[in-house]
């Protein structure tokens, strides 16, 4: 995990370029995880798109229109590229195509072949992750989680009963072989924070033996609000005391929460794998909202305090959110709007005269024209991802790989909508907005029209994308500073070092969107101004080179959920492609091109296509496949160890790293007593 | 099953109705199962919903309507209820209100009234359903299709295997200890040939039999073409001949079938029904187009034919009936347009001066104008029903239940959208096609105008279907006749007046959407002609009195499909009502009612309530839940006579009903040899 070991940039600044690119798909899955491996799918299956589209569209495309002469004869033409300034991009962009000219025949025969290839490479990468995941759940190792089901909604025991007896009773009825224990759900909150405050001391008074061992200097600390008033104490004696304190607290909580705070949860567990995932796709009662089943979700990742939420909160506080996320797209649209219009360089010199002599420099005023408005972008959407986070939290999700992904999905949506949309519409939104009130059903025409005027942006959003975002992404210059400062001030034990440099997973809740709107983009200008596609190749290009090597040496996955992620990836690439025919159809409408309904076609299939790879694969995401689920294991699963994952820290007696104690039935026999009690 | 013996109309003329008021719930399933009992639920539930209403809505309403002066003062309104003749009944309807009266808050309410009462039923009704279902699979006997799974789109076996061979493997390695045989669906359309001809010469044999014990004369036939043409022979002997023929024939055809045309779909049998419940409820292959699962649908009523057909075909089919149909309701809205136009008396005196003296006398005249259309409109919808399963059955459907249900839904959208709608609309379809040309959002309003005139069009046609169609079931006139005249001429043998008498099921195909007709027509004029829940009542009270007879003296259910009706019927009740609010809503708003808007919110929650009863009880429809499957049996069910009762005749070397050769296990045996090759 040290940032020097792992890179070899000191010794060759391109040897990791070669390691990339040697290393295999099951390298990754091996280091790294399933989830991580259908990422680098998906990059490589929209580099492929790229890519192929490229071969056919870049050498047809550009020299057409190159060699037209619309623009160069018709300067007022409302359509040119970069609004108002004549640049040589116009003359390789659609916009350069004559009205109703015949050359817009090649124009369409590239979004049919966008669209093939789009086609077979999802339907490939599909198959492809399909088996991945297939492969990753065959294991013939011992996955806690294959042997447990997640139950929820479990209605008040009868008179007389426990949660837990009447749990048991319930399951052991239903499968009176397989049926190992359960683990019923606690509520947690008190003893949580009983455990952390144990555990802070404990790291303080690792700290404070730490500095003692160097300077031989019994250390002191104030006792008062954060440290700094208050009695002087010597740390290792104050520390002790306050964790042997905590400790008799803590064991005082947990009979507690065990025996009084059991919540209408449970992990069930059985002894093999065919009926854990038999049990987690059918239905157990009758009314469908009590004891409603689900595959349990890894250990690691568990939303405990989500378990307890009840069938119909949880579909209220579902649409509740969209509801609250719609809203929020909306008004969002209003100051990216504003910022969209304010950072044009003829705004700002409005604004603020007196810059009127700095932006006659070339280079400031290039960079200005170009940067400043993407800039301005790029720092508002950075704001999003935590709020979006904590409301897909809030739906009741029991998995953190589910709320990631249901963030993820929410965040698509904030930057097609407002990023792409938005900033594509806002520049003429007011003239625009009267003919959507003469015509509600016009707003795919606006888009059109106003498409071709916004491509300067776009490309530039994207080149920026790669060169700020993977170059930051290549060094991670910021957490390294961030790392050695602390290295050097603050940290004094090896525990503490480890845990600052700790990288993190690849963050897919904001990578995955962020990623789709550069797809977006480069679909929907891949036809209009060919050139992005080349942006797009260098993009997910670079990004699966650095990106290969970040996850092969620097990142560690926080869950793994055997590429849960892809249905949801595809659906969107899906869409992006989608939006893009819809706007070609749009586009050629304006040009005036009768044949523009033979999209219409298309635009169907896509749908079908979405539709058949839904029901085709979908399923074996939602669930894992018997044919899967039935083969042998390796050894014989240890059923203990395996429900002992489950044991909240807080509620063990002992870390589960602590693996001398996992022979010692007697103490775990205790633990079990007070379970059921 | 006589129909003297069961019915004892010959001595009490209404001892029958006692009978049926006393008759319990648990007497309709025992006598004729769960899907009976369920209609019985809907129309109690119905008549539940019409019965209350109308306590509130009759009293206050009417005196309301009756004592505005809107129609008096103004004659020329436009919304008067029977087509420009001023009768009773307009005193009586809402029609008869002033415009903005505040007399309309009272219609209003009952539109919540009625809302909330439905709500209410149909709440306690699925509740009741779902446990009646839930009570009828716990039962206590064996079920052979409780230990069954229906397997289909499995896939080639590979090289060496034969298909016998591959499925048992693939079950066998996920239920290697529940897992007991497999039943490989096989093309029979040549050996039922050979068997049906068979069965017919038996048949023919036992006549000609019957014949010679009572005239000592042997009979005779011609060999020819439908036995009046060709050579004159003995027909013992012929038949004699011809069976020992058939016999053989058949052998070897049912060795071939087993042999060679064994297919891609099988029944897959467990030793518990708990696993048989889990099995049919999970994705068995990671591709979900291959080895799909169903519950296995009861023996007699499997569409062997459709087993065969493929995932994909099955969706394509599918979705092209679904466009068939939309086709059909489309182009059958002409015909009964015209129907529509045609019989109504001032067009019909146009059309066909002669008759002007004949429609002078009022009593005529009274029933062509009250009758004539609508019997013109009951004749063309019995010609749909056949043509509809037909539709239905072509989707690929594994079960007669499902096609039942597939067809009867087809049935209540062309009603609906056909009589309902088509009929209101009809009469004012050329005013009002402009006026939709302009507002294609009117439809609402040109729906809710229409709504008034036709009231009385369908009072009569509520009061026709229940004193025709309900006498004509009490009587069951129609195949009685038909049983009398074949009884006296045609029939020798018992078995063939067995035969002859047998008289079917309740025929939900039918009889189901018919009812929905009238309940939507009920509600639609609930609140503008209060009067129609009076004749709503009496059908459906009617409707329970004489079915409830019927169902337990003379027709016999053809299968049983545990109540998996009732989301159908509860989804159509809530979609008539969803209507009926719609259109009040187009109806206050006519009225020029500003508080209409007040209906949104009732409209929202038929929405909810719709979704939050779906996601409660449905899942418990689709599948059998395990607490439900858990139950322990009787007895330890017998595995082979479950596996034997889903051989289909033709492959059967005996009868099913052959009792005698349940212990033959030798001769079982040889069957199963030739099955596993």
């Amino acid at each position: 995990m040290d940032p020097w070991e792992g890179s070899s940039l000191t010794r060759n600044p391109f040897a990791w370029i070669r390691e990339a690119l040697t290393s295999s798909e099951q390298d990754v899955v091996n280091l790294s995880g399933v989830d991580t491996a259908v990422y680098f799918v998906f990059l490589s299956t929209v580099l492929g798109i790229f890519a192929l589209s490229s071969l056919l569209i870049l050498p047809i495309l550009l020299p057409l229109a190159a060699t037209d002469k619309s623009i160069k004869n018709s300067r007022d033409v409302t359509d040119t590229t970069s609004k108002g300034t004549f640049s040589q991009l116009d003359n390789l962009s659609m916009a350069n195509i004559t009205r109703k000219s015949s050359r817009l025949w090649a124009f369409l025969g590239a979004v049919y072949w966008i669209s093939l290839v789009t086609y077979f490479m999802l339907w490939k990468a599909y198959k492809h992750v399909s088996t991945l995941r297939a492969q990753a759940l065959m294991s013939a190792d011992t996955i806690p989680e294959q042997f447990a089901i997640l139950v929820r909604d479990i209605p008040s025991p009868p008179n007389g009963q426990t949660h837990k007896e009447f749990i048991d009773s319930f399951f052991r009825d239903i499968y009176p072989e397989t049926f190992y224990r359960s683990l019923v759900v606690t509520e947690n909150r008190k003893v949580n924070k009983i455990w952390e405050g144990l555990e802070g001391y404990k790291k303080k008074l690792a700290r404070a033996e730490a500095i003692f061992a160097a300077t031989s200097n019994r250390p002191t600390n104030k006792t008062g609000l954060l440290g700094l008033a208050g009695k002087k104490v010597d740390s290792i004696e104050y520390y002790t005391d306050l964790i042997n304190e905590s400790v008799a607290k803590l064991e005082t909580e947990q009979k507690k929460v065990l025996a009084e705070k059991q919540q209408t949860a449970a992990i069930v567990f059985f002894t093999d794998r065919v009926t854990a995932a038999l049990a987690a796709q059918s239905l157990h009662s009758q009314m469908v909202d009590t004891w409603t089943v689900t595959e349990a979700p890894e250990p690691r990742q568990i939303l405990w305090e989500n378990l307890n939420i009840k069938f119909f909160t949880r579909l209220i506080r579902q649409y509740l959110i969209y509801f609250i996320v719609a809203i929020t797209i909306l008004f969002y649209m209003i100051p990216i709007a504003f910022v969209s219009a304010i950072t044009t360089l003829a705004n700002l010199q409005k604004a603020i005269p007196f810059i009127k002599p700095v932006v006659k420099i070339t280079f400031i005023r290039t960079v200005l024209e170009s940067y400043l408005p993407q800039i301005a972008l790029i720092i508002f959407l950075a704001m999003l991802p935590k709020f979006l986070m904590f409301l897909s939290k809030s739906e009741g999700i029991p998995s953190r790989s589910h709320a990631v992904r249901a963030a993820s999905g929410k965040y698509f949506y904030f930057s097609v909508l407002n990023v792409f949309i938005g900033v594509t519409l806002a520049g003429s939104l007011f003239d625009n907005l009267k003919a959507l009130q003469q015509k509600p059903n016009s707003i795919v025409t606006v888009l059109a029209t106003s498409l071709p005027k916004n491509a300067t942006f776009f490309l530039t959003y994207v080149a920026l994308k790669f060169f700020i975002g993977y170059g930051l992404e290549l060094s991670r210059i910021i957490p390294l500073i961030i790392f050695h400062l602390k290295k050097k001030y603050l940290y004094k034990t090896e525990a503490e070092v480890k845990e600052a440099w700790y990288p993190g997973d690849l963050r897919y809740a904001t990578r995955v969107p962020s990623d789709m709107l550069i797809l977006t983009i480069t679909f929907c200008y891949s036809v209009i101004a060919p050139l992005i596609l080349v942006f797009g190749v260098i993009y997910f290009g670079l990004g699966w080179l650095i990106l290969r090597n970040q996850a092969l040496k620097v990142y560690v996955p926080s869950y793994e959920s055997y590429g849960r992620m892809w249905p949801h990836i595809h659906t969107r690439i899906l869409a992006a492609l989608f939006l893009f025919q819809v706007v070609m159809f749009g586009y050629l409408g304006v040009k005036l091109f009768v044949w523009a309904t033979l999209l219409v076609p298309l635009i169907v299939i896509s749908l079908i296509f979405g539709y058949v790879c839904r029901r085709k694969f979908y399923s074996g995401f939602q669930h894992t496949a018997l044919e899967v689920a039935c083969r042998e294991l390796k050894e014989r699963p240890d059923l203990e160890e395996i429900f002992r994952s489950f044991i909240p820290h807080s509620l063990s007696t002992h870390k589960p790293e602590d693996h001398q104690f996992k022979g010692a039935m007697s103490r775990y026999q205790d633990y079990a007593a007070i379970s059921a009690a």
